[in-house]
């Protein structure tokens, strides 16, 4: 285990991660930000690691409880030290369980938002260690995607939000999922690194139960053409000053 | 009916068109473009409308042979009139009958390439006079969204292309059923009037049993902020002269 402290940049959230497991990455933080444009009170984050999205959740947006789920133990330990040394302790919950266990410790319908960063690779024979912590959170061990998207459904009362970045490789088995689990895809935006070039990230935002009509955003750019960050990604890793977060470690 | 003739600017066919049904679009073009970076043989046009994607891609490609399918008696009659007016009667047929009466006419797996731009809207109650030829075009009246698909499915022999211009709000729609159907989406391009505008059409190939994962290309751009024509839509629309097709009305 290495550890490392770093100043996430947003209201002053400062997040212990463990090097040699998984950093969080543009990923959490774009999940974290598209999450943040509707009002939610409770919300879950399936698969939570160091618990980076329920952190910056929290800071965002007036969330009153974030549930972390975290199966991998040290992972889970270290998403705990982080809620306490940012005082979020009223405010995030971690369970170290498995998703297939969710419905052991919290009740059906209970959340009116669910957030994923799921592995992006599905299970395949002979692709690597399945023992180590980060082969499992970049590939589906225990869990797959379908089980994310069962859990989210199970946990979400219906209209209920659930939020999703993953690989656009994967789209086609998001969307038959989703829609499988009555979590009907409603917003969609691609993320490019750059514009012109093929996105590499997919944010997806679903409805429990709802209506059948996916709505497509222009696609969020990384890098301007200089590489610098574009200026949308310039007010997403702003929202620090903003956050009204003075949590101290 | 109030005939048209106009010059399409694809290798000089010229195409009549009765504009109180439906004018050929942006859409069929894309579509056809889209269609012709594959070699096909054998190809099937569903909902052809006055058959201008079988004329184009006849145009475009080596493609020996096309079927289209139109239900619509006067459309199926102006597309074997703009076949003959182009002398190819030896490459396109024009089939009068509905998406769902298709296995009576033509041979299951005997096609490598299905295109169609069906109707965008879905049947709904209420929803227009839906004996007018116009409301047919736009919304689906006898088949539906999956009738085309399943109809795809049948036609096209395994690893077989079919090539789907649509709307992007019915993308889960579309994804659900091509998988339901074994038609595997493998690329897909979301078409913008502007750049960093939404996606206004999305272009979608999929292949008979193909393998899971899909390919997401850049968007397609219709006009540059200037307002002309975007650098690729004159590459798509400027293959007339390279066509190599000198039909004659």
């Amino acid at each position: 285990m290495t550890l490392r402290v770093d100043d996430t940049g947003f209201g002053g959230i400062r997040l212990t991660q463990d090097t040699d497991f998984f950093c969080y990455g543009t990923d959490a933080v774009l999940l974290a930000d598209f999450a943040s444009g509707n009002r939610h009170v409770r919300a879950a984050d399936l698969g939570t690691n160091n618990g980076v999205i329920p952190l910056i959740m929290s800071v965002l947006t007036g969330i009153e409880y974030f549930a972390g789920i975290e199966r991998d133990r040290d992972a889970a330990a270290l998403a705990e030290r982080n809620v306490r040394d940012n005082q979020l302790e009223g405010r995030i919950g971690i369970f170290n369980c498995d998703i297939l266990e969710v419905p052991e410790h919290l009740a059906a319908s209970s959340f009116d938002a669910v957030t994923a960063n799921p592995p992006y690779f599905p299970r395949r024979a002979g692709s690597g260690n399945v023992r180590l912590p980060l082969h499992a959170a970049r590939h589906e061990t225990s869990a797959s995607l379908d089980d994310f998207v069962r859990c989210a459904a199970y946990l979400l009362r219906p209209r209920g939000a659930f939020y999703l970045v993953h690989r656009p490789e994967r789209l086609v088995d998001i969307m038959t999922s989703c829609r499988a689990h009555e979590l009907e895809p409603k917003v969609m935006r691609l993320v490019c690194p750059r514009a012109g070039q093929p996105p590499n990230m997919v944010l997806l935002e679903c409805r429990r139960k709802g209506g059948r009509e996916l709505k497509i955003l222009p696609d969020l750019i990384v890098r301007s053409e200089d590489g610098s960050r574009s200026e949308e990604m310039e007010r997403i890793y702003g929202q620090a000053a903003s956050g009204g977060f003075h949590g101290l470690r």
